[in-house]
């Protein structure tokens, strides 16, 4: 399968369509369609006690309050870890002395691309939050084991932040937290 | 922030884009862009001895082939259960007659709406795959131990196969596998 030059036509803040003439064998052509969306940040802020700050989030897509990471898009000329302090910041008004980034995961293996960049985030300090218009978010504590058994049990059930906690319970089972 | 009914604006096979009206507050408007991808499977076959079946598949959006778990969309009219079992078999030419989903994920919270179904197959029958065209797959074969250590160091780096390999890592450590 090759792909000729593509065209985006459609786009918005944070993805564009893309466009692909897909040349098959037997000089058999298909179009193939992708979406590239701007690269988010997931933020996982971890206490000495190895407790774990998530937010319940009002989804406009779940047309419910979902329990997750602190997450965000990065913003052009941005780096991925300015995001994380940004939005750590805006969301929950916390800050963050010790960062480090723990995965760089990509959503899908096909037709979407989004890369996600995944921060612990430790040596917590708390502010004052400065969400954005429309945002709806409680910050919620729990511990990591707390965390972990929502994930296996499904309550928690949006992947990056499943991979997170996942990664920083092994991470702590190996002792490297 | 409350949205008015939407309109799909751009569709093919795999995906549609939709604009929704949001009202804020104050009568003002934006125009809210979502893409809702057709839902897909994740299958995780494990042999007696937890040895899990992966792939190295091209994948035009990274340019090269990537490790990840066997996955496809779920056709019109077809249960996530009998997608599994149709990919299964297609892509790598195996059937089992043990299956569990582990978990049901959503890729991401906001703007890209996808659900996949992520899925344990056990006691496997090797048989002959009939992969579509285009699809250049390799099956690969190694310990759920090394496959763990492979999601760590960001060699596998896709979200539902990570999710997949770290959940089976928990239940076989709870002795629930």
């Amino acid at each position: 399968m090759k792909l000729a030059a593509g065209k985006i036509v459609y786009k918005t803040e944070l993805f564009d369509v893309k466009e692909q003439k897909v040349l098959l064998d037997g000089n058999k052509k298909n179009i193939y369609a992708t979406v590239e969306r701007r690269p988010t940040v997931n933020i996982f802020p971890l206490t000495e006690t190895d407790d774990l700050y998530l937010i319940y989030e009002y989804r406009q897509m779940f047309r419910k309050k979902i329990l997750g990471a602190i997450a965000g898009h990065i913003d052009d000329n941005e780096t991925s870890l300015a995001a994380g302090k940004r939005e750590l910041k805006e969301e929950v008004g916390m800050s963050a002395s010790h960062w480090e980034e723990i995965a760089r995961i990509e959503k899908s293996a096909s037709v979407i691309k989004e890369t996600s960049h995944l921060f612990l985030a430790r040596d917590l300090e708390q502010g004052t939050p400065k969400p954005e218009q429309g945002e709806d978010i409680t910050l919620v504590k729990m511990s990591l084991n707390d965390a972990v058994a929502k994930v296996m049990n499904g309550e928690i059930k949006v992947a990056a932040t499943m991979i997170g906690i996942l990664m920083l319970d092994k991470l702590r089972r190996e002792k490297k937290l």
